[in-house]
């Protein structure tokens, strides 16, 4: 999904300006990871390796799965076994499932915890005629406020990222330090089409003995924006990605190929009735759902989330982020703070693309057999998928709709992980003595996965964790930089320091 | 537009079984030509003449001109120029407008009466891949039940007709016969685009002077149906064809861009706006117009065109018709003949296309920026284009849409024609000694720009007119038969003698 982008990159780039003198990022470790004694070897073997480690983004880049086009899926898996094997990962295996296949791996270095990581293989479609750069070239190129950067599909979301966990473990191999963790892999190559089957791989009897040892999973991310600052989610939206499909087949009514238009007068049409079904679904310009019993489990805001939104509007500029979007008004002219309490709170029903008859320049005069409207529901706490999709259904029915398909085609529940949780603390810890301002925010807008972890049979918490910065996730010249100009942001060695770090707070987090 | 097809195509099939042993098509002449003495020596030319004028509709295909994709448009003004001089009209000009040209010609015989033909010379656009033959190609194919076609885009519509009224005239000057009226000839290059600047085309003093001596105008067509029925049209509905474009950049509200599906909980959407808007424009499932004033202008089906509808209920078959469309039931399950009255009587608001946002496979958590519906209306006497349009502007601001913009591309206005003017006269005169079954229908539900010369200042009938059969306009193997198996239906040399008595028959006939 789009759904794991940081909406805080691209703000408070005025600050930059006034940092601009001051000296590059150099990572702070913390205690465990500064009295292991270890700290300076693992150092030395991360910037020796870096040329190395840089190799692997880029030639990760250019072996892209991509689900949603069904392509190179058994190649990308193959990759990510590579990958893991070579990292140091045992019992690595290729995890069928009723879509594309999961990869999961093991490292068990004798420690007294365990910690999971997810990962995931597949990348966004692209259309490479929008790049500036050859998306599967993964050429380094110049980013201004940034310093270097390797640019294609997947630079940061998620291979970038991912590979620089990877490279602390290299480091810690090569430095002959055994890592003060054990890891649970577990990896996915349906993420970027809504996890259809990754509950097949969380639970499947090669990874979830050792999933229910972990103190909590993350997903390695580089979201620190242009200031240097990250958000600390404690939650993400739940999603459902479907289709809405009218046509003359189902309906038995209106034609079933496109005919000539001029029989409107004749035949009924099946545009319109997607278009008469689309607008019962939603009220107020399309801003307030309306499917009958939508709002039913919906959870307020506690006053605690409301105090970590306050907190979150005052550490970040409106005017900056409506500039990034493109975007001149919030919803109903609300304030900056209501706005991002409404960006937390409210389920959306989302039109993506709409699609029916002749889209090309001009018009052709068809009466359309079959309307497309894809659509994204965005979930809050305790609304769920399978809850919500049979409402929509009922509601279809009870509107008079029942020939109007539903063709969901990804989806899971919200996520929630407590602030109290070993890996929220760790990330606050670690980010904090790396001199990163960090956010907690009770509930990213977009969605990921992370109720695989969070729900039910596993309930661990679950959340993003990295230094560094990359951008374009989903659109043209997606990039993650690797070599940090910014002072206040993480380079590729700086990163991957912090993921070393991270697992040496891991262990010794008080629980 | 798609407009000029004839939907009594493709019915009764069952008839031709039994009269598949008959012998072919033979056209037999009215009293004036076969009193000529010239009507040996025109067939006999007609048929010496026959590979010539095979190879000129094959040529005129190979050389396209696509109006909507601005391809090829002088080239194809200088082709129908020189095609006319060839045919032997003088005074031959490309007349500019402020689209792309059309051109006219005259021919002067010394007869005492005039008559108009109208011919375009632009295509509809193709997709190459979903052709079985190459559209560009013309090659000869054989059609099961017709016997052997010319299959490529424009073969039709309106190629292949209009070559064979300009064999008629080769014929005629091989033969040594002159012509026995005066031929006003009259082209444009955007019929397929609604024929923006048609009228600049026939109120240029260089044909104007020559069509007001006109007893009428036709363009030339081949819509036999397989048992050899023809459908004289009284008259077509007008068109407007437009874009209704919803987009933040116009509206003020939601992105100027693309941006991430969950922001869809902080910003609006104007997509959601699009269906809003459109869902204000019908009712009754899209069948009914909804924008206010609608119906003010609209003129009910007099008592001889309800009678008229009656006859051609009972003329065609409609269990044939449904098939050949795909379509199961009519509007509101309306009987043959009152589905015919509502095909001829309503007007219509057509959603020809609806674009937005992410519209590949699968989906793509966007909130797009923009929307895009392709619509077009039907207008009935005695709506106009003018009156309907500001109907619709002032509809869509009254309901809260005033920045929904309203990006028209073509239309006109209704046309009609007297059942008693010569040139409705003399078609049937021709169809009924050619022994082909004509039935009168009111008005076509269908458009073409007849309105430039019934309207105001011209006010002269117009219609179409032709034996001969073709088939697939502005689809994929559009093709127009040359060589008739089917003993019902003429082939090229008897279509191109059905033009010549139509010269004839105009010459003659009681005015």
């Amino acid at each position: 999904m789009t759904d794991q982008k940081n909406f805080s990159t691209d703000i408070d780039r005025r600050a930059l300006i006034s940092a601009a003198a001051a000296s590059p990022f150099i990572f702070q470790p913390g205690a465990a990871l500064a009295n292991s004694g270890a700290m300076a070897a693992i150092r030395k073997a991360v910037e020796m390796q870096l040329p190395a480690s840089i190799a692997r983004i880029q030639d990760w880049v250019r072996n892209a799965s991509i689900a949603a086009e069904n392509s190179r899926m058994e190649e990308g898996a193959a990759y990510m076994m590579a990958l893991a094997r070579d990292a140091g990962f045992s019992q690595v295996a290729r995890i069928a499932t009723d879509g594309h296949p999961g990869v999961v791996g093991v490292m068990d270095n004798g420690a007294d915890r365990w910690v999971g990581i997810y990962f995931m293989y597949d990348v966004k479609q692209f259309d490479a005629a929008e790049w500036s750069s050859p998306p599967l070239e993964a050429r380094i190129v110049d980013r201004a406020g940034f310093g270097k950067a390797i640019m294609g599909r997947g630079a940061t979301n998620q291979k970038g990222p991912e590979a620089t966990f990877l490279a602390g473990l290299h480091a810690m191999r090569e430095a002959g330090v055994k890592p003060p963790v054990n890891i649970a892999l577990i990896c996915e190559g349906e993420e970027e089409i809504g996890s259809p089957h990754f509950r097949q791989v969380a639970l499947h009897p090669s990874i979830r003995p050792y999933l229910e040892k972990c103190l909590g999973v993350v997903i390695p991310a580089g979201w620190q924006n242009p200031n240097g600052a990250v958000t600390i989610n404690l939650g993400s939206k739940g999603i459902i990605e479907l289709e809405l499909i009218a046509s003359g087949e189902k309906w038995g009514r209106g034609p079933e190929k496109d005919i000539h238009s001029s029989l409107k007068a004749q035949v009924d049409s099946p545009v319109w009735r997607l278009v008469e079904a689309l607008s019962t679904l939603t009220k107020d310009g399309g801003n307030t759902p309306a499917i009958e019993g939508w709002f039913e489990k919906v959870r307020p805001l506690t006053k605690r989330e409301r105090e970590l939104i306050a907190l979150s509007a005052r550490a970040t500029n409106e005017a900056d982020r409506k500039k990034a979007l493109g975007v001149k008004r919030w919803i109903d002219d609300l304030s900056w703070e209501k706005s991002l309490e409404r960006l937390a709170a409210q389920p959306t029903v989302n039109i993506e693309g709409l699609v029916a008859g002749y889209t090309g320049p001009g018009g052709k005069t068809v009466l359309p057999a079959r309307a497309v409207a894809k659509l994204d529901f965005r979930l809050v706490p305790d609304m769920t998928v399978a809850d919500s999709l049979e409402k929509l259904k009922r509601h279809l029915a009870s509107k008079g709709f029942p020939d109007v398909e539903v063709n969901m085609s990804g989806g899971y529940d919200p996520t929630e992980t407590a602030e109290g949780s070993a890996v929220i603390r760790a990330q606050q810890a670690v980010y904090d003595r790396a001199g990163v301002a960090n956010t907690l925010y009770p509930r990213n807008a977009g969605s990921w996965p992370g109720v695989v972890f969070t729900g039910e049979p596993l309930k661990l918490p679950a959340g993003q964790f990295g230094l560094g910065h990359g951008g374009g996730a989903h659109a043209p010249d997606e990039y993650y930089v690797i070599e940090s100009t910014n002072p206040k942001v993480a380079g590729l060695a700086d990163a991957t320091m912090g993921y070393v770090d991270f697992l040496y707070e891991m262990a010794t987090i008080s629980i």
